[in-house]
């Protein structure tokens, strides 16, 4: 790297000598002081850089409270607060970054023995915590998964949020457990053989509580996201903000020893600089992985059917390790459900789900009628394991108005076949908490916005965005704490037929893991013949 | 490919039976009709396929007018005109594409032989037309050059343009000669063994005169360009769009003999899709190769630094021949003028010619002081043959002010340098028309708009332009009739010091072409040693 503003940590750090050190970036400011809430009210200035870094030393214990001045007007808290304990508009908390670590023999895991359970913290356990999740290691130790996959647990509006709300990305939501509930849960899974994979959202910021604006020219005009302003990735100052996401990369998985990243929707990070982002992430990560020896995985969650993205650098790849594929879902589901509006209109024959597992990307360059244009790439030579499948997962359960789990579209048999398809392929599969033991609780989209024109707002979303699928009924409101409640685990595993969905689950895992056949990720390791629409697949 | 919109050639064509087809993309239109207006007005239904185009023949004689109604109200010219006697804004012509060529010899150029001369039709020659150049082949031939490169010859608003508000992509400019007198002076260019170039602008349409929106959704606002609206190359709907420009590109390859294409600002052809617009350009222009066995270059105008654009597929890249190189421009010009103001503050020292000679991009991942970011991607195995270099063209000529050519800022002495540096270096160079003899008249931006309003709004536009070069005095009124014809050559080539640098220029480019120490286009057929701030380079 040639430029200082690149690996610049931003935010409150303990330095040797036990100060703090404060950084942030607000290029455009005149003057930044640090102002000490709590304990003792009192005031900082701050010097500038060249690159518009301001930063300051002091002698300040963990717990306190802080937010920067603006030029001697606005109070803002810290864009990489670690902790906001209060909320998104609260002051920031000083954290100490200790913590007593026992998985120094834990090394990473392989891509390609990846069996990836995702779960969302507050509606996984009945505490609806990192805690809960600890309580249940033993459990997903039993099931056989190799990886959990925590929906994003950055600072969000109140405390009921999917995550992708979040205004605070350094932060931990403070209901989950904070900065060390985050930390036992990662050292817990790894003492249980368990990596823990967390999302991470870097397209967009959630709509309240993001002050980004305030402190520099985060955002661009020249893209639009489905989620407003798009992040400044290639413009003037853009290096700051690259840095801030680079640097929340480093620190989940070098600080919170994380095994790797989900990254949401990759096709909204709007980048047409010849250094893509996603390709600099990933050289801070291989330099990471030098420096430490444990080894991280990124994953792209992506729209493109785009092959750019995962390719090596060689073939002008950026290099991710895997990418998420929505279609196989969209193949398998729309045969089984016989669903075929909205996004479905581009599957429901058996030919997608061949096409699915032979050449990965359904659409590779043929004509969607649902996006009204040729779409998409082919893969040629990518392995199976650089793509993650699934026939359930967050955005496929709730992202239905009902939030209504395969478990009760389809009978138990085709719910076995869609378990079967998604564990025993060559693929990384991926599950979503609950299916394995067949749960009949909805996973609806749930928030707990403070400001309630923000409620409606949302609320109006929801209706829009369902407009298509020609939904009639109540519909549940986000907002609501009943949609939250609702979507918990129920964890009724003991009786029939979620106890032998539960053995089922656990034995094609094992499958996976013990038989040869299933083993090979290549691509030429799996050969594919479809029957037309005799719905057979060999 | 897969989908028959691809490849749709739309706009009147005469078929075996001498009839004319009539096909035009407008997908959203409920009704659309061909209204001949000349020499017999009659309106006639035309029938829609699947994918919005719609289509009729007729027995219409070239020179008949038309234009097409949109559900019986608007009517509109042909989007893809062939001619518009009239205005951008009056009926379309229909025109027979017959032509009897002598070029069949003529199988296009490599590139490594490229020797660009760049011109402006209007302002070349005396004549301001297609036949004032082929009245200069001679002259040109002697000069050693071999290949023209034509800026923009689509049809523009009223009579005075660059070119680049061009509202009829497919259409040749009227007062330049129109059809009939492009396709004589490329065969006559073939005839004298000289290539002809064309500039063409995919990234944006005219202010004035384009009605693509009434036709369908060509535009979208998920990008903006500096220019406006920026074109729908990925959205729902876009392969109507990249269609288009496909067969624009075509039609002057393949119906014009064209041997080149240079397309303007490609920075702009916003475009996120796997299958990248550039990419599938370049695959049309193959295929077209293998049919005609005749050599096409494809050179893109490029501000990223980036060589995906040129890069083969192998390496994940869009496989142009070659991009235009302003750094190198830059860094000449700031060491022979000492200007540093606006983006020369990037430039200015030695060092930066030896970098644009060594690494091509000067700014290959370094921190840009006048963009505020790192900038730029590394050139490794690109041969110095892909990337066309200048210290003189319409831009950096027209984009001064006062339009000044570099005759006019530095001593005779470092105009020869300048020359040399750019004729014997081991890139494509290209000489902007009248630098070959010093030329002194201005290169001045003009237009003719119809439409005072849109007149003052370029003015306006060019004093902020120009905010940052802190230029004080009267600026040139672009809509004025004398900032054209201040800009034609004078052609005062017979005195000194004209005649002497004609025959320089000759020497330079015959020595390019004899010498073999100089036709090395391999990376490491040349040493660049620079020593400091010295003025020297070896």
């Amino acid at each position: 790297m040639s430029h200082h503003s690149l690996y610049q940590r931003t935010g409150a750090f303990y330095n040797q000598n036990g100060d703090c050190d404060f950084v942030v970036w607000a290029p455009f400011r005149k003057k930044v002081d640090v102002c000490i809430t709590h304990p003792q009210p009192q005031t900082w200035p701050m010097q500038q850089d060249d690159f518009g870094y301001w930063s300051v030393t002091l002698p300040i214990a963990p717990g306190a409270r802080y937010v920067f001045i603006l030029d001697g007007e606005l109070q803002r808290p810290d864009p990489a607060s670690l902790s906001q304990p209060d909320s998104v508009h609260g002051a920031s908390e000083v954290v100490s970054r200790d913590f007593e670590w026992h998985d120094a023999d834990w090394a990473g895991i392989e891509k390609r023995d990846l069996v990836i359970y995702e779960l969302h913290t507050g509606t996984f356990s009945p505490e609806h915590t990192f805690e809960g999740i600890i309580n249940k290691l033993d459990y997903l130790q039993q099931l056989g998964i190799t990886a959990i996959e925590l929906m994003p647990v950055n600072q969000f509006p109140g405390k009921r949020n999917w995550g992708y709300d979040g205004a605070y990305p350094f932060a931990v939501q403070h209901n989950y457990g904070g900065v060390q509930g985050l930390k036992r849960l990662v050292d817990a899974a790894h003492l249980a053989g368990i990596a823990v994979i967390l999302d991470v959202v870097y397209n967009h910021l959630g709509p309240d509580g993001n002050y980004l604006n305030d402190f520099g020219p985060y955002f661009t005009d020249k893209y639009k996201t489905p989620w407003g302003a798009a992040l400044n990735y290639d413009s003037a100052w853009c290096d700051g903000v690259r840095n801030y996401y680079l640097q929340n990369a480093l620190q989940w998985l070098d600080e919170f020893h994380i095994d790797g990243l989900r990254m949401d929707a990759v096709h909204a990070i709007w980048d047409f600089s010849a250094h893509h982002f996603m390709q600099q992430l990933k050289e801070a990560v291989q330099a990471l992985e030098q420096q430490t020896g444990s080894k991280k995985i990124l994953i792209a969650e992506i729209d493109l059917n785009n092959t750019r993205y995962i390719n090596p650098a060689e073939k002008g790849g950026y290099n991710l390790d895997a990418q998420w594929i929505d279609e196989f879902h969209h193949a398998v589901h729309s045969v089984l459900t016989g669903e075929v509006n909205g996004y479905y209109e581009d599957f429901g024959k058996m030919l997608h789900i061949e096409k699915a597992f032979r050449d990965t990307y359904v659409y590779n360059g043929n004509y969607s009628v649902h996006r009204k244009k040729n779409f998409g790439s082919s893969v040629v030579e990518n392995p199976y394991d650089q793509f993650v499948v699934f026939t359930q997962n967050h955005d496929q359960t709730g992202n239905r108005l009902m939030g209504d789990r395969l478990g009760t579209l389809v009978s138990y048999e085709a719910l076995k076949l869609a378990a079967a398809a998604t564990l025993l392929s060559p693929y990384i599969p991926l599950l979503f908490m609950g299916e394995e033991y067949g749960e009949k609780n909805p996973f609806l989209f749930f928030v707990d916005h403070e400001n309630e024109q923000l409620a409606e707002i949302v609320r109006k979303g929801r209706r829009e965005e369902f407009a298509y699928f020609k939904f009639e009924g109540d519909f549940p409101d986000p907002q609501d704490v009943s949609s939250f409640d609702r979507s918990v685990l129920s964890w009724n595993i003991q009786e029939n037929p979620a106890a032998t969905m539960l053995a089922y689950y656990q034995t094609l895992i094992q499958l996976r893991k013990t038989h040869t056949a299933l083993q090979g990720r290549g691509r030429n390791s799996m050969q594919v013949q479809g029957f037309g629409d005799s719905k057979l697949l060999v």
